[in-house]
């Protein structure tokens, strides 16, 4: 089996050869309750899913002469052995150490000779609320392999939503021999000739650069930029600049409850809760550093539904990509998640004030696609129109499980590259939220700084709910004798 | 602090560079007892002995124009959190997980942009005998580094002599300030100016061209091989051939008493006696993949004693390097041995005969050299007259202690690369023997095979030294009633 990777997804693979060090795997961390599993009972049951992911056993291929872009064509020397890989956390095994397991694996590049994807099973972890002993799955899949497949791989391959694991699928793969050079330059030169000269000279001059198609992007994004009046270049911060090739990794987390408790008291989107309280964290990371919260100090692209109000539910998948300054100059918690709100509400609305504004609209029913939509925009944005990027995926509120282990969490990893030296990707499942923070090894070591501030941001928030609640219900809690 | 790489340590560099995918780190895995060090404890004490090895905390740096060859720069950002890591086995932490790690960190390429080595604190490690706990330290140190401070690294930042660990070293460190590219470049002209014309340009074309100093060293390994009617090209097998970018790697364990009790019994060096056991893997890896272990199927850069027969002691240092072909076609064990005894006998006295025939002679003291000594010279010869590379290196008696830990044993590791698919590293410590086998991901798979069939062949030569042992004694011990 082999065939054409999109102009999108060479362009990808051709970002990371522009950018020495830099890798765009997109990854996760799958947190399981109970025993894990052995590696070889891990490894029957992965075998028995490939079948659905034929990505998974192909490889990525150059074409003779750049008459085309690359091709995926089956990997005759495909090894699971090689893509499964185990390791295990040093004690205690908490946050800290599985955040350093996970900026060591993403630092890494995927190898090309090879199906671009690796998965890591994780001994020795402990559950950072109980201390009970977990087991975790990482998996990395290069961004050029995820819009192919839609970014549903572990659903397919590893989780069941139900404790009984599904059946295998059926098998019958076998490699196709490798096709020679000559045979798919050929083919690449007969598809040209088929086609009328001018979409041919087209095509060839897009595979031969494929960034060239996303400057159509790149215009429409700064269209809605000017819409939304960011026409100011964001400020110049220690957030953006040179990157270099390792990465660190922090995680923070919430609850679905604290983000409904704080939107119900205080009002906003969940996503403008959510935004408020990355906004805090970077607040928190600028004053550590010594520098300036300033208004164009920390522009990301954020998620927006493009629903009507009152349409928005946290499974809407239909969202939007828009350019945002988040307000980090707000001192005070409730100011800034109403200044959040009203920016998101602004920028919506200039959106679709325009008929095409909208960067994305990514239809329902595929759960990871937006981890990977901000990155691939971002990499083609004027460099001093952004500083970060912040991905926001709702996932599914019923538990899922592999191989009869109940799922705990997940938390999402976001790629950076193009100066951008910090990344936050936030997930949903089973009333967890958690916020996955990728920073810049050399540039950013203090991912922890800002993890942390976006856990306090969410807690002030809380509090600050909290007490407006009192207030509603007649004024604070009176103290009790204990 | 700055000074000029020599133009063979330049040339691992260029080495590297040539050939993707390839890591010329040498390295070895140290096991302790007793509880595992916290990573502050052990980043202290390390930070302790940093000021005895200026290398790690500084960078190679190239020099614009070729005008020399790259300079050790200080690395003004060293941080040695990047450069210290820990991680743990998964369970039983045995050696297969220890071995699976092994060949995931090799596989990895030094950041060249950082101080060339990397220490990774390893919890998790179990005994192969006993199965109490243990904890290993893994030592990357790039090829470059260690011709320039003689691998003694571990010895001086690690090692103490006694349970009581050494008092820091003084330190006042001050990195300074990175040369501008101009500086450099006007440092090395400046350099040629004062030399003669000739001398100059022939500066100038080594720096250009490291690699061209190697074939000197070629041309001397090449007039060994005739000397010693090495000149039939080593058979073709799957040994030797294209890498690809990743390494597995194996173990394998005896006694220095084992090769004792079979040199007293059937004679040979202690180097001839470990090269049978090497032999006798290399026969079963062949066999086990269907091809014929054929008498100039082996052939490996081996070290040999140039002192003469009487004089050689473990503790010698002084070894010289020739080419042997392995004699895998040999069935027997004992005519195994008098066949690796024959040939290396042989190999010496014709080396000897011929003044400078030696390749190289390291002077005593310093226990890692011969790590890095075949694989340096291996990288030069001709890609038909070496399938692998035996490194055999006497390691101290004595115990030896890390924060008052005892060293346990040390596996050696040896780095691959120009189409040798496999090698084999041999370390002894306190009376353990240690065999260290790299194998190429792809195309060496069964790496294991080799490292079981070494313990077999050690084992066979035991039970045949017992034999002979019995004979003498006046024949077999008779069986005896429980």
């Amino acid at each position: 089996m082999m065939d054409r990777m999109s102009p999108l997804d060479a362009a990808f693979l051709q970002l990371e050869d522009e950018e020495p060090g830099t890798s765009l795997a997109i990854a996760s961390i799958a947190v399981f309750e109970g025993r894990a599993p052995s590696t070889d009972e891990f490894a029957a049951a992965l075998a028995g899913r490939l079948p659905l992911i034929p990505r998974y056993r192909q490889k990525a291929r150059e074409v003779a002469l750049d008459l085309g872009p690359p091709v995926w064509v089956d990997d005759p020397s495909f090894d699971l052995g090689y893509h499964l890989r185990r390791t295990a956390l040093p004690p205690p095994g908490g946050d800290r150490e599985l955040a350093a397991l996970m900026g060591r694996v993403m630092s890494a590049r995927l190898d090309r000779a090879r199906p671009l994807w690796e998965y890591w099973l994780v001994d020795g972890v402990r559950d950072a609320g109980t201390g009970e002993e977990r087991w975790a799955l990482i998996s990395k899949v290069h961004h050029s392999m995820v819009d192919g497949i839609s970014g549903t791989d572990l659903y397919r391959v590893v989780f069941d939503a139900t404790p009984e694991p599904g059946a295998p699928a059926p098998d019958d793969w076998h490699p196709e021999p490798p096709p020679s050079d000559l045979a798919l330059a050929s083919a690449a030169a007969l598809d040209l000739l088929r086609l009328p000269a001018k979409q041919a000279r087209a095509l060839l001059a897009a595979a031969r650069r494929p960034r060239a198609l996303g400057r159509t992007a790149a215009r429409t994004a700064r269209g809605v930029a000017s819409l939304a009046g960011a026409l100011v270049p964001a400020s110049r911060t220690s957030l953006s600049g040179a990157l270099s090739g390792h990465r660190r990794f922090a995680l923070a987390r919430g609850t679905v409850d604290d983000v409904r408790r704080v939107r119900s008291a205080l009002g906003g989107t969940f996503n403008d809760v959510v935004l408020a309280a990355v906004t805090a964290g970077f607040r928190e990371l600028l004053l550590e550093r010594g520098e300036q919260p300033a208004p164009h100090g920390v522009r990301t692209l954020v998620p927006v539904s493009v629903r009507a109000p009152g349409e928005e539910s946290i499974r809407d998948n239909r969202v939007s990509l828009l350019l945002a300054d988040l307000p980090v100059d707000v001192a005070d918690p409730v100011e800034r998640l109403a200044a959040v709100r009203a920016r998101l509400t602004h920028l919506k609305a200039a959106g679709e004030a325009e008929a095409g504004a909208a960067l994305l609209a990514v239809a329902g029913g595929e759960p990871f696609p937006s981890i990977a939509a901000p990155v691939r925009l971002a990499a083609r944005l004027p460099q001093r129109q952004i500083v970060t990027v912040t991905t926001n995926v709702p996932g599914p509120r019923r538990p899922l499980y592999a191989l009869g282990r109940r799922l705990v969490e997940i938390v999402p990893y976001v790629p950076i590259a193009a100066r951008l030296r910090t990344g936050v990707a936030i997930f949903s499942y089973c009333g967890r939220l958690t916020f996955g923070v990728t920073g810049d090894y050399d540039t950013a070591a203090d991912v922890w700084t800002l993890a942390d501030g976006i856990e306090r941001g969410l807690a002030e928030l809380v509090s600050a709910a909290a007490a407006q609640e009192g207030e509603e219900e007649g004024g604070p809690e009176p103290l009790r004798a204990p």
